[in-house]
């Protein structure tokens, strides 16, 4: 039988679950593809020894000892965060192995220098874990979904982010309380400012909007706002209105320019997006030939991301017996068919908006804020008021129609700068429902 | 540029998606794989011309003519049915034609035959549209999901039966008026048994079964239930427990034995199967490595089906151009590798069910019935009499615990033989949340 040979590089969480699901699934793989997939060498710089269960696998401190080794096939890098990741899955590139990585923070970065030097060396670059953890989601785009043009992708793609919103709409508890319990229960991470401020979201859909658009999208592309802004009180307006706050990534295709967005939103109580709790994630996409497909799954883990990396390295073992390498670009258009993304300003973008306007009591107030509104071509669709007490400041809150980001930032910079104004203004968009 | 030439037999709506797609997406297609990916014919003994927009493709009311046409690499069979389907798929795999189909009816009952033809032809089969129209179910199962031992199987997948439900909880209306309603807005066929007796949704789940467990399950293996005895009063109750009505299918694999059947299913309103709603279709996989994955869209209709179609004739196209044909099992498992299944006999199952007894209500009424109940030894978790007039026939309805459907079968028996049962029991069984 042909034998495919694996190094690991890093035996964290995700080196684990793939080193656990390639053992478990070892003979299963063999009655599937004909191939045996062999872990060789696991490296990591801070294990001492493995558990018995890899009796038969080399561990090193030393990651060269992957790179040099000339049976090893396929090097997963598992390590995450810049360096020595981008270093390691450079060298073993030109080594001539194919690699797989689950870097969301480095793709997103430095994809272009990754992705060039794997067609250079004529190797594959594996990154199904890089997004949804084991969500086949980079698959579909690449390959299910390969006969349309990719209009709309939305999604909740961190499930730290959702663990916490979900928390604070089941049990109305603040968001550093809630952010406090996820850290003891090991759902956060010690510094969860990647989580918390949408930034590994913003990681997660410039891959895909890269893949769904054949567009060299970066990190810097994407705006993001995170949810540490967001209190019970919005939470419970929104639930008013029918509303859930998620944090989701968004990306429009208006062709001439893309959408490029990760904030709270508001997602009608209907849609499958709202229904999405706890540390689940779910991506919806659009094509213009498929119409609307969803997929939920675990969005990280152990064993679901071991799952999406062995998927990858199953696939490009499948090519390397097959001598079809590169059989589906990495990056699903062909290396000389991607281009420069222009991506919409803000300010440009249009949605309705819910705003929270805390603010003292006192008579006109209501009518100096809505004259500003007004001055800005904001149409109020609805408005609530709640707390009346002369003295303490209340929370006006409105929700408008269509409206243009740019005129909305200078209405709420005008608001913000009012007397009356005792915090500022917090602002969440809503899904656009088209 | 390497060019891909198919013949599309049968241009109903599945064939006039295919061939939509492959028309809009052409340019597209070669931006992502280096390939013209041409329709070169169309076969169908019942159109005399084609649309504008295909003026290159040749017309033809014979499929010989696709067959004896040596620059047609792909074949797509998409009249569906049994015969001639089944020959012309035959006659193409002899001639070395690969071939796409949608015919779920077809490889249910002679999956086998048509699997061994391709193996001995040398050639692909590819029948992503079969399950789950647009959404990339079957990709998912093969290849993205293939470090799994996939455990339990469970999903809508028939967008008739699941509109008509969801217009029946929406409005309350009785089934036989909402099929009709269905039937004039071209939602549901002129015989739609086949849809709304679960005979397409267990065509589906013994394809999906086949390729998950690598064995060759056969429709006939699959028990199925229809929803044509489903009464609004049954969707009320189920409202009531916290449930809601879905026409599921259904497998739990045991290792020793798999489950199999298709029925009614009583489903926690919390739960995302529950939330999915008209003519959409979602499908949940259990991996052991993975978890839970649920794929929802659109389980039907021209654009979604041609999007599948065209999905599986890039695949092949990229397979042909590589020099990689069959480098996925058709069937995910090896030939060698797939063996015969075992099916749970339904006397076996367990799970909570719900039951509406119809009797007139006279003194003791209850107390023979959970007698009965007793006896067989169901426990019964709640109970609600709706109607209480000694000349009417009122409704009694039990939620169980945990019950074994042999016993369940007994009791209903009995029940029904009762003088004072004036309608046979109505059985609904509960999805099992482990």
């Amino acid at each position: 039988m042909k034998e495919i040979r694996v190094g690991i590089i890093g035996f964290g969480t995700v080196g684990q679950g793939l080193a656990k699901a390639m053992l478990a699934q070892r003979e299963r793989l063999q009655q599937r593809t004909g191939i045996d997939f062999v872990l060789a060498t696991v490296a990591d710089i801070a294990v001492t020894s493995l558990p018995d269960e890899f009796g038969q696998v080399t561990l090193t401190n030393n990651a060269e000892d992957i790179f040099n080794d000339p049976t090893i096939d396929i090097v997963a890098e598992l390590i995450g965060g810049m360096e020595p990741a981008r270093s390691f899955l450079l060298k073993a590139m030109e080594k001539g192995k194919h690699v797989v990585t689950a870097n969301k923070a480095l793709l997103s970065v430095h994809g272009k220098e990754i992705f060039a030097a794997a067609a250079k060396n004529n190797v594959e670059v594996g990154f199904e874990a890089s997004v949804g953890g084991g969500i086949p989601v980079i698959k579909a785009l690449k390959e299910g979904l390969v006969a349309n043009r990719i209009n709309y992708i939305k999604g909740i793609m961190n499930g730290t982010a959702n663990y916490i919103l979900t928390q604070m709409t089941d049990h109305g508890t603040p968001f550093a309380e809630v952010l406090k319990e996820a850290q003891e229960l090991g759902f956060a991470e010690a510094d969860p400012t990647y989580d918390i401020e949408g930034i590994d979201t913003a990681h997660k859909l410039a891959i895909l909007m890269t893949i769904a658009y054949g567009l060299n999208v970066h990190l810097d592309d994407v705006s993001v706002e995170g949810i540490s802004s967001i209190e019970p009180i919005d939470i419970e307006f929104a639930r008013r209105f029918g509303y859930r706050i998620k944090l989701l990534a968004i990306s429009r295709n208006h062709g001439e320019s893309v959408e490029a967005r990760v904030h709270p939103t508001m997602v009608p109580e209907g849609h499958m997006l709202a229904t999405i709790n706890g540390a689940f994630n779910g991506i919806q996409l659009r094509g213009d030939t498929v119409g609307d497909v969803l997929l939920y799954g675990q969005g990280a883990g152990m064993m679901p991301t071991g799952s999406a990396v062995a998927a990858d390295v199953v696939d490009i073992g499948r090519n390397i017996a097959n001598g079809s390498v590169n059989r589906v670009p990495a990056l699903s258009y062909l290396p000389e068919n991607i281009g420069e993304p222009t991506i919409t300003p803000m300010e440009q973008l249009q949605c309705p908006y819910y705003f929270r306007i805390t603010a003292l009591d006192k008579p006109g107030v209501l009518s100096v804020i809505t004259g500003i509104f007004g001055k800005h071509n904001i149409s109020i669709r609805s408005m609530m008021q709640q707390g009346h007490d002369s003295n303490e400041p209340v929370h006006i809150v409105f929700r408008t129609h269509l409206a243009q980001e740019g005129s909305v930032e200078k209405a709420i910079g005008e608001i913000n700068a009012l007397d009356i104004c005792t915090a500022p203004t917090v602002k969440i968009r809503l899904l656009i429902s088209e």
